[in-house]
């Protein structure tokens, strides 16, 4: 079977310029000009993820499929729109001038009707993936299992009551694993779908958590066996589909990670929804995982303020991409990990262009975030700032605490002795903010 | 300086049943009952705050004071007054039964103009509230410090830019610990007030991290030089009143003291209201808590589901403290704990006796929660339910994977051998839900 | 085709009172018992809706159909399904004993490929509905038209940018309506779906907001045509599908509709998950809606305080159908309106009864709150305390303020003669509190 | 008494243009610029309010007041620091060089011991207001009575159960309104303050909605009683202080101003923060108005996406402020409004000039999204993109549709006739995004 061009009409998007008018053009985002001693596609490693993109055809709860695009309607069977959408997807990242993308095994190819039949769906459209990539020279940023779509994880995977299910779980990872491996995926990413509980009622929540640290292990030993080098990446999220997902926030999957000991195996890969939807800041979750150096890649796709679900929007932001991307600098850049648009269209945008408009807003909004961020970094203002604003703690009482050289007996004398009239200075909030807003 | 009764028209309250009609009488609470091998008092280990209910005069963001009760409008200075509000503290304690009471330092006693004088303030209030103790044979479940108030720690205690504010900290702590000790409390509490940030752009998370580890160590230290044999606990919070508070919810300090070795010297303070803001239920806490062996104690002051900011009203969810009782019953009781009501009136409860109706409707919230449990442990239908969803893992395949005997390869294997049909069984959320509703 | 019993192991459900264990029978609602001068059955008005309970399959956002009942996977085509459903429907309908049943055209039937086909095959289930009607003595307490499904709804159906959605959409309750009044439906709803806007940059409110009340208004003409006397119902959402749903609480509702004219035509179908997503109790939307004259029905389905989205979760909060119950009956009851258990089973809750267990419960819930706010009612004690909270408005200055004999002028001369020396009473919400608690 | 300068160090600020580094300089706003044929000043209209920049010391729920101005720390008593406040508020009117203010009755002058001492204070100070008006030629924006911060206010003003506190407030207004009147004011605003409830069980919603519509009617009487000119406004909020506010957000403050008859003596004075705690974008209130002939005036402080209460923080989300500005233009204009500064310091920007930051900032975020819109409305390209989208609706069927020709039987006709094949166009929701972004 040979495909026909999915999007006939639209030629390789190129950059114009903040000038330019042309909708399908880069306004910020310059693949190759280099800032801060690299290209911006180093810096950004952009991925389109193959589901929201090219499998997901628009059904919400509420509705049923919109988009008409030929790999949703055209084919004799799932396999042959798998093809479809496996060139649809190549013909995508070649116009759009993104070098990685992301999948799932089965948004790859259709389960089968046994694990076996799975398994040789996905592996002849494995080959059909490698050849893509050969042609176009395009990567693999991550793979991942969908272990939350088949009826058998409607209770989980590797947190299933069902030991079973931990079991199926456990062979589409190895699978999936060794397929990311033998396309050169620089990561590896672990979300944990269905890893929760809907009722405590029916949950032992501390079985749960080691049979999860359980798979985890697993999962790291395999990737040692296998000779896999890239980072395996666990993505948090705190609610849907289950009322409490495990992987909570950054914090919670720190936890659970360094209490079984996992800490050295598995970094994090930071989804500005899950973020906002577990009541943090995009940008809080980058800064605790880089303080925490569990840092390790970004689904970049942002939700609504107002709304309590995950609504996987292009970000558009700039006060926030520029605020990440200044943490992301300041912590040497990305290394393995890369802004992957784990993100999807509104359910009216129907024209197949909408897909280029929704990834060239959000590599636009990424990149002019990227050259702001440069911009802050090399002026220093703020790192001038937050250094003087601790610089007490250079001297001598300062030292001498966090030295360990003081208990809070000492402590209550030096008060005693030199009073405690000293007020903070101003913390400059708004002074900050407008300082900041120069930038934008 | 001799007080008069602040309460005179109350006496004090007794259990009455619940087909009483007297609103000034406990319907649950029957102080002395043996349930489940222990009295009731024994089980719930009730405790009156100093701050909320003698220290807070109405004033809120919107408007002044409207408690008109003496210990805020009578005595000629505010340690007059502190003496009215300790003399009516104990006749409440008294009155409505509670064997326990929690206080931060700056609520027994006025901050004075120096920290001498704040110091020698405390002690004169130390000595009457033990005097009070002895008196009346009631408890101390928990000392604090107030880390918070003074403009000093507008940018957080241990977390301050400013070594000296750290200092002012530390010497509150170690007076408010060494008082604590004094006083025989059970326990100790770190709550973290200003512990956190209000914009990223001045804040140096890392850094500040390191200072509040300083400083819980510093704590630790002080504890067992002193010989102090209580639990010190941290009680988390996710915003207010700043916009993240670094200890966010339970799994976040789990992460942070596990990271920092301090996860043998702390325990948890779940705070209902706290849990529900950080948008966990209040009984996820306390399992979080109880399954990561971090439980110590509880602030039973619940929020409102439809609002934003910490309520701090009286327990009245009977399926929720029911909930949580079981839990706690499953985890061997609160230990040294207790349930401390961190909650105060509505504003327009200006009344005398509201702050009796308060406690009690509180108190009778969680015995009525603790007799429900008693009789759902006892049944042993939900922990029968529960070892059956997960029996497979008692099974070969379960005991393979837990006990290390497996890989992914194998299991890989297995899924092929047997094939992948196995679907999980229902999970009976509703059915489940009726059965506790039998209970309520 | 003839359908072999869908529960065949299920009988009837039977009342068996508060102390039965079985969990297939009724604990509280008890459907002929006289309570406040009507049967249960009357006060209560139960229906189980068709589109949750026998039109979905168990997918969400996350996963495919997990429900393996018959009717989802046998019949060979789909209109055999929608008669297997119906039976399935009416078989459970009689086993529960529940008296009414709701509808949308399209989970009766399944969409045709051209609007005719689509009539033809309503029709054709209609007759069998309604043969299933006299067969059971069921009857049905509203229909409605699913106008936010099919993919030419994407940007809404009265509100679409296209007339000829508007036409369609027309066209679809013209069908609904007539076949609602042939079946003698109570009411008809109108639930506004996609009437609503994702991004203010491609929408004109003001448009749109013209749209709505001719469609609205078309609908009152029809009714009115055809001799339909059921009420018309408009049921408020805030969020989801859209971003901003236009009917997004009670109070949007009753401006749009006073604005447009229309108050006397429609009334409200309230929600209890609505409720909260708006911001809401759900005590308030009913109770907002019955202060306004706007109170019509109420779609029975809470959600989860923490989670943003509609949970559609069965009742089972006693405290909140016992205040809700307080109401209705305050305000003579419900009408023509009922109970609708707009509610679905949580995914993982694949078996058969699962469905009767979530029923039950909800039934229970609200029988017992029923039972609860009779008591409270007779009592008064709550009606009294509220009389004597405002009595000051049946006094000289509240009379002469009311009837319009005052003027700011003469009252602030009141208060310069005067004194503004008066405190408000407590507003005794805890005693409150304790009081309803004591019914629960 | 005679105040020396309270900003001694600070000039005026200048308009230095994008590329400044001063940070007490404005980058955008520029007074007399003239854009979309008005000055700059004249379609912001910025006032400063007189509470949070004056008279809040930064006291908040967890602390005591920390700014140490000599308005709030010298003075040998209440009026005389009330005259210190007023020099100082002229003083910074001036430097910064805005044209309005805003002002409650109780932050211009403290509450006395009677309602006539209260009215005593006002008046001295209302002469000391003006004397500053005159001096300075600042203008009135709005003036508006506190009926929520005395404790007789505790349960409500208007809406209180005692009609005493009614008087109170009535009392309050006439003088406020009258002193609004005399100082030439644009606008009067009434916020509902505690006008809601905190629990439906004290609380009967159906009379207190007809208080409230009575003491509105009084107000609307005065006003055209005493020639009053401006508008008198209603500022919606959804929560806080009390759990539910009746002014919970536009819509509902039209149904009630609708059913009272009363929508032609009031308009809305929205504030962003107000809009996000309802569920709404600022946005989208502001376009609600709009679109219902309500749209009067602005407070214009942001809240914290992440944070459930009023933070009242000072705009600079230019995304916001731009599209906002769309709508006001397309509006015409904001009339007799303005954009008022309801915002406050964060609790830690203790030093001076911190007000001068946050207020440029605020201005500068203002000025911004308005050059950016001037742009957007003057290319056309939205208007035109809106145009074309509704385009169906002025061709025949949309004519007869709208136009009343038609009906839900003739439009089934037509579908029958015509088909329902007609899909909608894309919502270009992404490609408007990125066509917005390129004015930001």
């Amino acid at each position: 079977m040979t495909s026909t061009p999915s999007f006939p009409t639209i030629e390789a998007i190129r950059y114009e310029g903040p000038d330019s008018t042309n909708p399908l053009a880069f306004r910020w985002y310059e693949a190759d000009r280099v800032v801060a001693g690299r290209p911006m596609r180093e810096h950004l490693r952009f991925a389109v993820c193959w589901w929201h993109s090219f499998s997901w055809s628009g059904a919400d709860t509420f509705g049923s499929p919109v988009f008409a695009h030929p790999w949703y309607t055209e084919g004799r069977d799932e396999m042959e729109r798998a093809a479809l959408r496996c060139d649809a997807a190549f013909e995508f990242f070649e116009k759009l001038g993104v070098d990685w993308f992301t999948f799932h095994d089965r948004d790859l190819a259709p389960e089968g009707a046994s694990f076996r039949e799975s398994q040789q769906h996905f592996a002849r459209m494995l080959d059909r993936v490698e050849a893509g990539m050969q042609r176009t020279g395009r990567r693999l940023l991550w793979g991942t299992a969908n272990l939350f779509g088949h009826p058998r994880y409607a209770s989980g995977a590797a947190t299933s009551p069902d030991p079973d299910v931990f079991a199926c779980a456990a062979a589409q990872v190895a699978d999936a694993l060794e397929s990311t491996h033998r396309l050169g995926g620089a990561n590896y990413v672990l979300w944990g779908g269905r890893e929760g509980y809907d009722t405590l009622l029916n949950t032992d929540l501390r079985r749960e958590a080691q049979q999860l640290a359980r798979f985890l292990s697993l999962v790291a030993e395999h990737k040692a066996r296998i000779g896999f080098r890239g980072t395996l990446l666990i993505e948090p999220k705190p609610f849907e589909p289950t009322k409490h997902q495990y992987d909570f926030d950054a914090a919670a999957v720190h936890a659970f990670l360094v209490r079984f000991g996992l800490e050295k195996e598995f970094r994090l890969n930071i989804e500005t929804n899950h973020a906002t939807l577990a009541g943090h800041d995009f940008a809080h979750e980058v800064a605790y995982a880089i303080a925490n150096d569990l840092f390790g890649s970004v689904d970049a796709n942002r939700g609504d303020p107002r709304l309590g679900w995950d609504t996987d929007q292009f970000p558009n932001d700039i006060a926030e991409t520029t605020q990440v991307m200044m943490l992301i600098l300041g912590a040497g850049g990305l290394g393995q990990g890369g802004f992957n648009f784990d993100a999807k269209l509104r359910r009216a945008s129907v024209a197949a262009e909408d897909l280029f408009h929704a990834h060239i807003g959000g590599m636009d909004a990424l990149a002019r975030g990227l050259l702001n961020a440069v911009r802050i970094v090399e002026d220093g203002e703020f790192a001038r700032a937050i250094a003087a604003r601790y610089a007490g703690w250079d001297g001598p009482l300062g030292r001498r605490i966090l030295g360990g050289e003081s208990d809070l007996a000492a402590l209550r004398e030096h008060v005693r002795t030199h009073g405690s009239e000293t007020l903070p200075a101003s913390g400059r909030q708004e002074y900050l903010e407008n300082r900041f807003a120069r930038y934008l």
